[in-house]
Order: C-alpha cells, then sequence, then structure tokens
C-alpha cells in the first residue's frame, strides 16, 4: 500500500486542477519554490526538459539564418522610455536597480523585461547599409516582470526565454520573418512537444506594447483553458523611429529598418504538464523527455538480475536516453515514481522474465503492456517511441477539438462559457468594447483572430453590427 | 594597398598590448560598447566562442554527474549576510534593486554577484539524508559586479559564466569534487583551447570569501602578464552552519554537509585572444572555432569559380566547420579579413587552380600555404586542424616556459619584475605580510602555491624566514 503513496499525494486533476498542477511540478521535482519571493528554482528534471527544448529550437532557428547575441541585462531608464507605447506597457512592472556597491547610480536602471530597447540601442550602430541587413538575432537569458500573482512556470516574476530581434530593409522583409518565426514554433509545439495549435493575429488590445501586429500561438490546456504559447510580433519601423536606426538603400537614401521580435518561454513546460500530464502525474512526449525509458529491475538481489538491467542499458543506450532505478525503494514505489516523472517507457525485468528471456515494457501514456522478447527490445524502443509521440499529439488535438465551440449568438455564447470550458470561435466587429464587454461579462478574452477563417454568420457575436473576423475566445492562463 | 587598411588599423600587440586587444575586439566583431555603461554585447562571432566553450565543457560536466539547474538572479539581502566573510567579500560591489513596478520593497535585493546563498538556501530544503548526497549541481548564466573599470572579457559590470555548487556527506568529498573540476578546467583548456595552465592553490590572502581553500588555474598571456582562467572552492562546511544544512547520515546522527563551488567564465574568450592572437588579428584553435576553414574564391565572376567554392563546402563541411565568403570585397580584403576573424585555415581556389585540380591552404597560425590536389582536400584537413591544434599548445607553452623566472632573493625577484614580463617562482614564507610587502614594491600578486612544488632555497624570498612553499608570482589582469 505505501506503494502507492506516492501518487496518491497528489490531487486529481478533476477535483482540483490548479491543486493538482501544482502538485505535479513539485511531486515530479520540476520546480522548487524559493526565499525569492514570486521566483522559482527549476530543478534538474526541470531544466532537463528545458535544455532539450533549448537545442532543438536553437537548431531550428540556425537553419533560418539566426545567429546568437547576448546584451547588457539592464536598461538604463531614458532608454526604455525611448518608444512610448512600449515604457507603457512594461514600466509598471519592472524591477528598478538604484545602487552599484556603496553608491547610488546617477540613472537607474531595469532588469531587462524584455530587449526590444538595447537591440535598438545596439543595431543603431551596427546598421548602417543595405548589406548589414537583414539582422538576424537572438538570445537566450531570463528576464524580470514583477507581477503580482505567480504560478511555477507560468507566471513567475523571472522566467528564461529567448527573444529573437531582427532588422530588415523592407516592411514585407520584416512581415514575412515574423510569419516564419510563428511558423517555426508552430511545427515545434506540434513536432517536438506534441502540443496542437491554433495560429492568429492577436486584436490591437492584446497585441505587445509597441507591435504593430503581434502572431500568437495558441493552445488549450487540460482543463479547457488557452495558454498563449509563443508570440511574434512586427514592429514596422516605429522602433526604428523612437531609436534612429537607418541604413543607407541601394537607391542611396536613408530609410528606417523594420523589426521583428518573437519568444517562447520557460512557461512551454507548463503547457507539456496540463496538455499531457495524467492522475498519475507527468507525461513527457518521448522527443523532449530527457529520460526516454527507465529500467526497473524486480528482484534486483536476485543473482543476475542487475547485470541484466545494466546490460540491456549498455544495448537501449544506442536508440534512446535511458535510465536504470537501481535504488533500493520496492518495485511498487519505482512504478510509481517513474509514472510521476513521465518517463515515456518504463522497463520491467526479473528473474522469471530473464529465465524466459524476455521484459515488459510500459507506456506511460496508454498505461499498456507489452511482452517483448531480450533480443527485440533494442528493435522496439525506436518506434514505440515514435508511436507514443504521434498518438499523444491525435489525443491532444482530439481533446482540443472536441472542447472547441461556436457561438453565433451572444445568449449562446455566454451559454457556452458558462457550461463548457474551451475555445469558442465567434464572429467579431473588430471593435475594442466588444472585447471589453466580453471580458467584463465572462472574464474571457481574444485569443487570436486566426490565420484559417471561417464565416459563422454575418454579425459581430456581441453587438450584432456587421462581422469582420472570426476570432478564437477563451479563459486564459 | 586599400586590401590592408584592415589589418593597419590594429594597434601593433609590441607597441600597445592593452589597444591590440581592444582592437582585435572590435575588428573581430567580437564586442560592442553599449549605452549600459560597464556592460557589454557580445556580438555573433563572440557569442559562437562561448556556445563552443559551453558545449565541450558541459559536456565534460556531465561526464562527471553534473546536473544543470537555475536559480533566481536575485538575492535578497538578508541571505546574502548570513555568512560573514562572503558578504564582507561581495557587498561592495553589488547592484541593488529597490523598487518592483512602482512600489518600493519591503527588503531590497542584489543581483547575484555569485550564487552560493541561494545554493545554501535551496540545499538548506532539499536535503535530508545521506541519501540525498552528493548533489551536483551547475548553472549556466550572467551574474553582475560593479565594477569601476572594465575591459571587454576580462572585467565588465555583467559577465556570462557557469558557476558549479555542490554539497557532500564528508570533507574528502568535498576536497576530492574541488580537485577533480580544476582538473576538468586544467584539461580543457589545454585541450580544447591550447592554453597551458599552471595549477595550485591560492593563498589566505587571494582565495574566495568564504571558502576554506581555492584552487585556480593560471595562464601566462602573450604580454607576460597572468589570467587567473577559473577556480574551484572548497567551503567546507563553513557556509553549512551559516545555512544550517544538516542532513541524517547513516549513524543516524545529524550533520553538516560539505560544500564546494567553482566556475570559468567569458574571460576564457579574453584568454584565447591574448595567447593566441598575433599583429594580423584573432587566431582561434581549431576545436573552439565557430568557422574553421573559410573558402576564399578568386575572380569569382569568372564562370565555374563560385560553383566549385559552393562544391568545396558541400565536401568539406563533413570534416570541418566552413564557410565561403562570396561577398563583392576584393581577395586580398577578404584574406586579410579571415585572418583577423582568425578561422584557423583559409582555401584559395581560382580558374587556375580549377584548371589544375588544386587549390591552396593557408594556415592562420603559421601562414604556410599548402597546394593541395582537390580531390585529396577533404583528407587533409582534419589532419591539418589536429596539427595546428596541437602546435598551437606547443607554442603556447613554449611561451610561458620561457617567460617563466625564478629568484631566491629579493633583489634578484624584483630585478627580474623590473626587466621581464612573466611568471616568477620563488620561495614563501607563509605570511600575509610578504604578500602585502611585494604588492606594494612591485605590483605583484601570489598566483598560486603550484601543486607540483620544487625546493629553489630554505627561505622567503621576501623576509628571509624559514620557507613553506614555493609560490608563483605574476601581474595579472
Amino acid at each position: 500500500m505505501a506503494d502507492k503513496k506516492m501518487v496518491e499525494e497528489i490531487t486529481s486533476m478533476d477535483e482540483d486542477f490548479a491543486q493538482w498542477y501544482t502538485d505535479i511540478v513539485r511531486k515530479a521535482e520540476l520546480i522548487e519554490y524559493t526565499s525569492v519571493k514570486g521566483c522559482m528554482a527549476i530543478k534538474p528534471d526541470g531544466y532537463a526538459i528545458w535544455e532539450n527544448i533549448q537545442a532543438e529550437l536553437d537548431k531550428r532557428f540556425k537553419a533560418t539564418g539566426v545567429r546568437n547575441v547576448y546584451m547588457p541585462m539592464f536598461i538604463p531608464e531614458s532608454l526604455l522610455e525611448k518608444e512610448k507605447d512600449h515604457v507603457e506597457g512594461f514600466a509598471p512592472e519592472v524591477a528598478w536597480v538604484t545602487h552599484g556597491g556603496l553608491e547610488p547610480l546617477q540613472e537607474r536602471m531595469c532588469v531587462r523585461p524584455t530587449s526590444e530597447t538595447l537591440f535598438c540601442d545596439f543595431y543603431k550602430n551596427d546598421v548602417h547599409s543595405y548589406r548589414d541587413l537583414p539582422k538576424v538575432y537572438n538570445q537566450w537569458c531570463s528576464v524580470v516582470r514583477w507581477e503580482k500573482e505567480t504560478r511555477p512556470f507560468l507566471r513567475s516574476r523571472e522566467f528564461l526565454w529567448q527573444e529573437g530581434h531582427t532588422a530588415h530593409a523592407t516592411a514585407e522583409d520584416a512581415e514575412n520573418r515574423t510569419v516564419q518565426m510563428l511558423n517555426v514554433y508552430a511545427d515545434f509545439l506540434e513536432d517536438f512537444l506534441a502540443i496542437p495549435v491554433i495560429k492568429g493575429q492577436k486584436t490591437e488590445k492584446e497585441k505587445f506594447a509597441g507591435a504593430e501586429a503581434t502572431y500568437t500561438v495558441e493552445a488549450l490546456m487540460h482543463d479547457g483553458k488557452a495558454l498563449q504559447s509563443g508570440t511574434s510580433h512586427n514592429f514596422g519601423n516605429g522602433f526604428a523611429k523612437a531609436f534612429d536606426i537607418q541604413f543607407t538603400d541601394k537607391d542611396n537614401t536613408l530609410k528606417y529598418v523594420y523589426q521583428t521580435s518573437w519568444g517562447v518561454t520557460t512557461r512551454l513546460i507548463g503547457a507539456i504538464i496540463m496538455v499531457h500530464g495524467d492522475n498519475e502525474g507527468l507525461v513527457l512526449p518521448p522527443r523532449v523527455a530527457p529520460i526516454q525509458l527507465c529500467i526497473i529491475p524486480i528482484q534486483q538481489k536476485k543473482e543476475g538480475v542487475l547485470d541484466k538491467a545494466y546490460e540491456l542499458k549498455e544495448t537501449l543506450s544506442k536508440v534512446a536516453r535511458v535510465k536504470v532505478d537501481d535504488t533500493d525503494k520496492t518495485p511498487g514505489w519505482k512504478f510509481s515514481e517513474a509514472e510521476m516523472r513521465g518517463y515515456p517507457l518504463r522497463l520491467e525485468i526479473g528473474p522469471k522474465d530473464i529465465e524466459a528471456g524476455k521484459c515488459v515494457l510500459v507506456r506511460r501514456d496508454t498505461r499498456e503492456k507489452i511482452e517483448v522478447a531480450l533480443d527485440e527490445v533494442a528493435a522496439k524502443v525506436p518506434g514505440l517511441l515514435e508511436t507514443m509521440q504521434k498518438e499523444m499529439l491525435e489525443r491532444a488535438r482530439a481533446h482540443r477539438d472536441a472542447h472547441t465551440y461556436t457561438a453565433t449568438s451572444y445568449d449562446e455564447f455566454k451559454k457556452v462559457f458558462s457550461e463548457k470550458s474551451g475555445f469558442v470561435k465567434a464572429m467579431w466587429c473588430g471593435c475594442k468594447e466588444c472585447e471589453e464587454q466580453i471580458k467584463a461579462d465572462l472574464s474571457v478574452t481574444s485569443r487570436c483572430i486566426p490565420f484559417e477563417q471561417e464565416t459563422l454568420s454575418d454579425v459581430c457575436v456581441c453587438c450584432g453590427k456587421p462581422a469582420q473576423k472570426m476570432v478564437y475566445w477563451g479563459r486564459a492562463y
């Protein structure tokens, strides 16, 4: 009975999803709270997920010509203030450094909440001619936003992310790069994290402070709430004008550059948990899983069992990321722990199995048990991992589709949101007032104007005036 | 003549080494100054070197059982103050955050200058039993030290580094890990950066704030100055007592853990420049070089030349990191630029070469030109890169040895330092007063008490009292 304790300690997701999430984050040892209010420590099992995300995204970025750089973490106040919308968006939530050593600073500086202003200041001196363009730079770093309420991975005062910042000769180049990077994010989320997304544009109300257009990939969590999972911004030449970033074009005239920025954060780890997790714990898609297969020896003190487990590790390490749990815990506890930690496959091997020349593989997602001959296991594992990866995406997509509703009247719209949790597709007139009305009535926000438009009716679901666009609405993290 | 301009703009290292260094850092486009005083922007070519350093070190760390984590960047003042020596060492040079958003903080926080206190606070809650030990964690991040004078890579207010922090059940385990990591650094510097180092212990005066013992790897730059290139600290259980980090040992008693920390920084890039660079620019050891071979087409507008260059890139990319310089600059300019950027090999290919079925390889370090048949170049390149790597280390070692002197009297000691620049080995009584005297007289510090001791005489070079140890002395960056 004690073997089940680990899992019994976590709250059921149907009972209290928020508590289930927090329990998993702690019990799977992804994160620990710290003495620094609102800031988290990312533990080895959590950080290893981020390392895999970084490695894969970085490869995909570089394949499109991105180069990594590092800018300072501080922004002098006068620099932050150069672009009006931007400073209004960020000044209320930055941390201010006022003293260096024992001396007060002449000008206070904030810890970067995002680095548009620093990249602009850099490009101003680095871009002179059309030959210098495009600049397609990115940095991996942490940023700080002084949030009042925080939640592990989803919202914390400091978080890890990448921020790409590009400069282009034409508006068209900037727009193309903005959409290109959104597509990189969408493909990455689907291929690597098995998370299907809606691609679309943010409304004026929801766009980034200082952007002309913000594009987003929106994912649906298991509880029916939306998670903005990555954004890509087209700045036009607004920042270039504020920072005076000009170049001499081929026609020998001075022109302002056009800019973009785009980022994803450690909240992707939150998305993995909330899309794939279950009441036994974390379920990691095989491609992002730091450990893909955990070997659990049964009756490990019997002669030959541990040796066989290590031998299997040796063999299987050629086709997967493998560990052996050779601790002195009971097998039942180890099963439970392997489930909590979300290892895609576990391999059980005991004296009887060895005698019979077989072992048992258990899929984390379906908990299906598969007997495999020992001499076939290395050939079997890669295919199983690929099948899991594919089926996890399919299940997530089926869940998303089953929780996507449509509404053509405001009554219907309100009824869906009072009874269901998910995306609601509805037509919109394009005005901010309707967004505000909807938010006031239902605590629901426009998630995006999807690239794939449908015509559900001719009129706005809120005000009844002629509709401009179909919008995805939802409650969001 | 214009072709030489790029190189002519840099100061000769014999004339003004400091200016030569700054010129290279700028002209090889490693770093740019920013509007944030004392903080630098690391440009793509500089950051790519750091990425290679990170990847290689991270692999070597993980092979010894290190796991990566991420701790907050802020340290509440009360946490920084817990270990007395540590706070005294760092408080005068930290940046203080006093406001979050529009509100003053209840307790001010510094931006981490190093994270011992954060790791201690974490281990206090994470370590309970001997089963939880050892903890061998590391993080890659940036830290801030409010330096008055700054120099690119060598000393800046913010810099990138890794900091390992470990906790152990016994003093012996901690000592072993401290020395193990110093050896990882020494091997890495020699194998990967072609920089030979002296391994040793810092004196009491020079050790890290809060450490029982600090070990260091010291390298000699081309101008004869020393650069502390990596340090590893044994804290004993001092921090554990200050932070109350106890565990239940096998004998069922509560004990304090023993801790270590160890780090290297982006100053390693400064070391590469100052050990290997010459008057033509940067010289990158092949293993750390982001681009190992640059193909420069001659008369590239002639039919077939660029095609052949791209074909060579395709072939050579299987054995090295390759680029083609197909810009519209002149070949002479491209040669000069390839030298400035320190690419280990350049490959020249023009219409006559193609006709003759050959090309010319030029080594960056020796500038030796080697004619190679086109169908042999892919077989030749890996060996050439390995030879360069080996010879660069040998040359650096020969330079270091030629600039390492001994002194057995204070007159001799003073004479060497007034006439030469390099390491001086001399005997020392072990007291701080002599170190202070030497520093006051000669602006020279003890670099380390080397693991490999020699007996040069029986008495201290400064005070004449009985000698305890042989010490390496030098002027340092």
